[in-house]
């Protein structure tokens, strides 16, 4: 499944290029990763409050299309690869029909005191389902 | 005592004015800050460890001139009032001798658990007195 | 007449102290103004195409209570002062019925090559009138 | 040649797990690029004044280990890959001796106001050789 959301560029967000910058696009992901788990039926607050965090491990980022201030953009989410260690979320930051970037971030399921791996499985059953649905 | 530190424009700082953006210039005092509680030999990661914190209660910020990439500026930093209860630091960026911005921000002791005030005195008398010679 | 817009806490915005950092209440003041500038017929993109920029020159900001990630705030938005040189608004962030924190922005009228102050009323008769409107 | 600069992770740069942000990376990078293009005798700013400028077409990080606040870490940057259209580097972030992160960003050359890419070997051929010097 794939789920949007929309953002509207902030004028803090723009560099002296007059385009949103670059370290940006990893902020709006992150927005669109938490309203897309919180379809589940449970937030990214509820999460760390069952003690499991989702620290990045790797994030990828194509800028094909420059996006601007006050650009009201879809950012469109879905799950790329899930197992019990990680989950890789998919992205594409769309204009007017137009990808204007697509990347990737993959996140360990980790113990929110130990910093440690958790099998997601094991420990919240329910929520690895509900993320499994996504998958396909 | 006065206190400074320098600091050089990041791109990301700017926006599409073609200037740092007015949003930084509190993340710049609170680098300032930071280096300035060190001289007092104690860190700021060892205050929190300690079990306080000191958000935010107050900021105010002039700004005069604009500041630009790659600008190396000065921020110097001191301390203006100091109680058991709260403390205000000021600050000034300068670029070659001129004051481009100044403000200030205060900023209660509490437990960083709880949330609630503490007295500084109490809780770290050394502390406090080193804090108290700065004002001077 | 007061304008407000919701805003919901990113968690890249939050701090070690897990609550928001104070260097994020300007950028959504600024998301603030910006949709409240709007209302008035004119974007703040077609603002700087006419050649007129409103650089901040003061910013105040009282901290009461801190908001978390996945907050959802309200920002009220209103214009405190205008002259023909300056502006300044003032801002609540709202939290379940109780102003978490206050602030206001003062900015000047400058031209956006020169960056040298412009008289609004002259430059942008129109624009002038419909903020004049907003003050009382 | 490897080049290296030094950062003291900000305050502001963390999260509320209690480490460094994922999106901050980018702007280290971006700090120690400009620092490395600086020693090739030409500033970022002189080359955005030259009429070139270096978008990002793509971004990859992999987060091995966190960094927290006031940690003094190393960036370590070189050049990957160029040619007269476009020009990779790699980063690596380094505490302690360890890897704690490591990335690439790939930049187009393109003209400052058309955002269309420009041959650097011919619009600035001492710049691309001494870029040149510093792939092998």
């Amino acid at each position: 499944m794939e789920f949007e959301i929309n953002i509207t560029a902030r004028y803090a967000e723009t560099d002296q290029m007059g385009i949103i910058h670059h370290s940006v696009y990893p902020v709006w992901f992150e927005v669109a990763r938490t309203e897309f788990i919180k379809t589940s039926g449970i937030t990214y607050t509820q999460l760390e409050k069952n003690g499991v965090m989702l620290p990045l491990s790797e994030l990828t980022c194509k800028y094909i299309y420059p996006v601007h201030y006050e650009d009201n953009v879809t950012i469109r989410v879905n799950i790329e690869k899930l197992s019990f260690a990680k989950i890789t979320f998919g992205y594409k930051v769309i204009l007017d029909g137009r990808v204007m970037s697509q990347g990737t971030t993959t996140h360990g399921f980790v113990d929110s005191n130990t910093f440690r791996p958790v099998n997601i499985k094991k420990v919240m059953p329910d929520f690895y389902e509900k993320l499994l649905k996504e998958v396909q």
